[in-house]
């Protein structure tokens, strides 16, 4: 049985990417009716507003949900006391170490999955007694680590220092792409930008359509100072990058990012002055569809590319 | 039949990549005589020196071989002169447009594929008459685009526009890595650093003991304002990435590069002060091996991760 369907006790080892402004739950839940797992992405969240969520989530499938805890964020301590108060099955933890919160979620009986961007701390994640790792390639949207590791060298190089299952993210939006992660030698995808644009999602309609015109090119790794963090290129980004072409120091990038840029651009929809954080792969995907959808055409395109693939 | 295998009659669809200071008619042709395609990399050479590699591959092997022409290099319209008076059979053009020597190169029976890291420039190349596109991903060594656009996601967007037979590079060392790029939707692969690490290549020892000793992480892409490229981390990145973190301009970037310092890096050893090209895909090799034990291994890792990847 595969590694991450069992973890998880799901159909299929499709995790949907824990978002902020996007995933809240209805589309964890849609996906976890799906035969995936969803996570309600809890950094762009109030601790109120995620114990709302989880209950919603709850309420709407019976099938394995989770969050997703970015751990930098300012209220990541009150998010765990909350995920495990609720009796939520499986926790994400993100930007962060995973040696923080691992065996206090695991001691309240929670699956505990984290994301990385190189091996030294899958290797840490392993030692942390973590379940499950998410390995992230340079192409996923939104936070990003600085070693620029893409998807295709991450994934085997990752394989080769841990034996727990192995998630891979960063480019996948397509059952070819989910099927090329499994040659690679990760047990299961976490798909991010494709479910950014399903019906469930919750963000804005200006946001999915610009996903919808964006080709390849159309995002870049910026803030690299700061956070390197993965956008649409967008008047807000181009501004960014003048500033850092003349050598700007963290400082003046803060003041230009602000506050909530993010909220700004994928919640509310202003495309020129938010920052819209986003995938590579954006640039394959046409069409908003129900995560139902999504779900049953990765699937069998996946099942389909496998049985083209011919021997040598 | 492999479009790949069928357009130069090669066995498996494996071309070894034409590299500067790396790849000359010894590695070329032993990747020949292996079932695979070997590239005589013309980056490095003058003239008559190009020549005599071309002699002494033809005399080395019976099978398909060819030659890799950046077009930007002072030489290139002079090494076009030569692999027609050669009778060079393959020729592999990057670092320029597809529509300048393409049909010079068919009219005298020269099958030509070209290097791209966008769709825009893989539409140009099925205009311009080109049998083949190689798409290379930002995680490939040596030059690159501007847009950074991965392996992952860049050969399912080539694949979407254009028909001609693809052959994915960037990240490609090992057979499963064959398996994900014949996924995403390429019909051969273009392997670069798996074989500056081979036995037959003409890299300095120096080079290919730095390259087994990388791991993740230890390669970036520098130099963005004079042309993107791929570099081990030695002391001349740092002083680059020192350079460009403080706004420095393409002239004084230009200086600190001056003229050699590949040949110097990969040709003569010097770790310190020599610019190393060479891909991300480092760190997941361990050993100088012949170019026949790596095409076998190539191949039978392909297979065997193919029986093992499960339906869903």
């Amino acid at each position: 049985m595969n590694p991450v369907c069992k973890l998880f006790n799901i159909k299929y080892p499709v995790i949907q990417a824990g978002m902020i402004w996007c995933s809240g739950w209805r589309l964890a839940a849609a996906v976890s009716n799906s035969g995936g797992m969803g996570l309600i992405g809890a950094g762009s969240m109030d601790p109120d507003l995620l114990a709302s969520h989880i209950r919603k989530c709850r309420a709407a499938t019976a099938n394995t949900y989770g969050v997703n805890i970015p751990l930098l964020f300012t209220h990541a301590e009150e998010f765990v006391r909350i995920v495990i108060e609720e009796g939520v099955p499986v926790v994400f933890t993100s930007a962060g170490s995973p040696s923080k919160y691992t065996s206090l979620l695991k001691e309240n009986g929670i699956k505990v999955a984290h994301v990385v961007a190189n091996t030294k701390f899958a290797r840490k994640c392993e030692e942390s007694g973590v379940d499950a790792v998410v390995a992230e390639g340079f192409e996923a949207g939104g936070h990003n680590g600085p070693d620029e590791t893409t998807t295709f060298t991450l994934i085997p190089m990752i394989r080769e220092v841990i034996t727990l299952p192995l998630i891979a993210a960063g480019g996948i939006a397509t059952g070819r792409a989910m099927l090329a992660a499994l040659a690679l030698g990760a047990d299961g995808v976490q798909v991010g930008t494709r479910f950014v644009v399903s019906e469930e999602s919750s963000a804005h309609r200006n946001f999915k359509e610009k996903i919808i015109e964006a080709g390849d090119g159309d995002t870049g790794l910026t803030l690299k100072k700061i956070i390197p963090v993965r956008l649409l290129k967008n008047d807000f980004f181009n501004r960014i990058k003048e500033l850092e072409d003349t050598g700007a120091s963290r400082e003046e990038l803060a003041e230009l990012l602000g506050k909530g840029r993010a909220r700004i651009g994928m919640f509310e929809g202003d495309l020129e002055n938010g920052e819209l954080e986003i995938g590579q792969v954006s640039g394959l995907i046409r069409e908003i569809k129900p995560a139902s959808t999504i779900m049953h055409e990765l699937i069998s395109e996946y099942n389909r590319a496998r049985s083209e693939l011919s021997g040598m």
